[in-house]
């Protein structure tokens, strides 16, 4: 069974799978160069609907849809919904799952939700609150930008150090059972840091000292090694908060300069896509779970990695008051049960 | 050990207590019936800051720390942090909290996070995950008028079926042990139910229809009924809310007429402080809850309820639309030990 190892992590018994799961995006994460993994691309940014808004509850919706089929699952076999997402009082997820009938826990972890669902839905599998669960997250490039930053329309110049957001969903499904390829192993829950900084447009700087902090934590608990990983992968530091990253973790003797992989810069290509330092978002590092790394998991291509994601929770009024950005990284260690091809 | 009754209908082991709780609030709340019964009143609305967000975030740092000194614990004590708030990006509760060092999970029910708040950390606490945790949230008038409605400057009139914000914050300390005077037995999570009402000055009638789904849902899943409790308790549907409550869960022949109770109506005087049909906001339950409720489980003059807070799931941006109201409704069985003067 599970063991809480420290406060915050906690060791989880062999019985907790991955049974499913779907990557959904639009024009641009089709173009990338994970594209042909997801399930699905389409190319209306509207996706057929009135509002972006509208839009972003669809992919979930899509999203969690896909993976249900994917999973041999119909909804009533889902005991609870974990979702949150980045619009005002989450209504890309509340809007987006209304119709499933499921009990619904909303969270909040800004672009950490994935892995705020998964510990979630992982925690719950292992004691048998639930038989089978899902996490589902979102994030839409137009209803974020019109919400955190200027209306499209006005067209402002972005700075260097800012971010896409991805127009993306992920949602994975956390089964009960040892036959599925890919398993949840451990996870650490992560705390609000807050290092002082106040530039919005530089979020990978604001969200590295929690990746920090959650990765060394992480560690000492689990009485691991960055060795002990195929990968450490963040989501959604980008090229500033990467590099960042990399060197503060230095500074404590813990070098992943060998083993790190950004999700914001896996899910773009920096030098044709236009996406300055790379993507951010909720639908970020969750359709990079759901897409390139779940699938080499399965596959047996990654054996055990640590998927990090991470969140930056301030709002635009916390910014307007002059307040820096508190942060946030959620941990999930995945491993996969199969002997493949390691290259 | 717990049991999984049905759904999101858990049945927890007999070791889930309540260690400390706290409720704090402001001159309104002060002078309504409860409150004598707050560990805290402050006249100041702006709590000695600089902005009402700045003030919320204190009220949950301040109830925490009260809760927190109750049950005789320091933060360090603490494994997980159970927060959210209805700020935009729940800041009220991250920027609250940053300070506390805590593994912290956000999470977002709108006026129903003190229930979604208590069943993670009952939950978490009966599987072992955490040892001791806390639940904490709020609201702000004022932050939540000038959010969701119109600058308190504008001097708007209100609608006769608007609901008051309240001023107020509430954390709950969950431990593993049988010694504290209330456990907690058992959990209902709510789903998102959308019955099409559009007037957000009418939230009560909107999150009717979660709470009879909730309250239904629990009483099927035990094989309870209405008379095993002392009291049902919403929070907050108010006065319209309520009355359409009681009427439509007696045509499932379910009569809670005499064992009702709302959050919304227990908070102010509607008599004498114009807060229309009633409190509302996610202060407003959990501060009810960690005043005159905890405080009856504690001494035994309540021996057997269930706090159902209920939350509205829109946006200002849904709402402009066109969209309907979504809502939800998460339900905490609370059981005293003591033998308490029953009246």
């Amino acid at each position: 069974m599970h063991k809480l190892l420290k406060s915050g992590t906690i060791a989880l018994g062999n019985e907790v799978s991955i049974s499913g799961f779907a990557a959904v995006g639009a024009k641009k994460e089709g173009e990338g160069p994970i594209g042909s993994l997801f399930d699905l691309i389409v190319d209306d940014s509207y996706f057929g609907e009135s509002s972006w808004e509208k839009a972003e509850s669809k992919l979930q919706r899509n999203a969690l849809e896909i993976a249900l089929k994917k999973a041999k699952l119909s909804p009533e076999n889902l005991d609870t919904l974990f979702a949150g997402d980045l619009l005002n009082q989450c209504v890309g997820s509340a809007y987006g799952l209304r119709d499933f009938d499921i009990p619904y826990v909303g969270i909040y972890g800004a672009c950490s939700t994935m892995a705020e669902g998964l510990i979630l839905s992982a925690l719950f599998t292992d004691a048998g609150f639930t038989r089978h669960s899902a996490a589902v997250t979102s994030s839409h490039f137009c209803s974020a930008e019109r919400q955190f930053r200027f209306p499209l329309t006005y067209g402002c110049q972005r700075t260097p150090t800012s971010q896409w957001t991805a127009t993306a969903s992920g949602a994975v499904i956390v089964s009960r059972g040892s036959s599925s390829p890919v398993k949840i192993k451990s996870v650490t829950i992560g705390k609000v840091i807050d290092y002082g900084i106040n530039d919005i447009s530089n979020m990978g700087a604001a969200m590295m000292p929690a990746a920090h902090d959650t990765i060394k934590r992480h560690l000492e608990a689990t009485g691991t090694q960055v060795s002990d990983y195929d990968a450490i992968v963040t989501g959604d530091l980008a090229a500033v908060g990467s590099e960042l990253l990399v060197d503060s973790l230095l500074k404590d003797n813990i070098d992943i300069s060998k083993t790190h992989m950004d999700c914001g810069l896996v899910l773009y290509d920096r030098a044709s896509q236009n996406v300055d330092t790379g993507g951010s978002g909720c639908g970020c590092s969750a359709s990079v779970l759901c897409s390139k790394l779940l699938n080499e998991l399965a596959v047996g291509k990654l054996k055990n990695i640590l998927f990090v994601a991470t969140g930056a929770l301030m709002s635009t009024l916390t910014i307007q008051q002059g307040e820096t950005i508190p942060a946030i990284a959620h941990l999930v260690q995945l491993c996969s049960n199969i002997e493949g091809d390691t290259q």
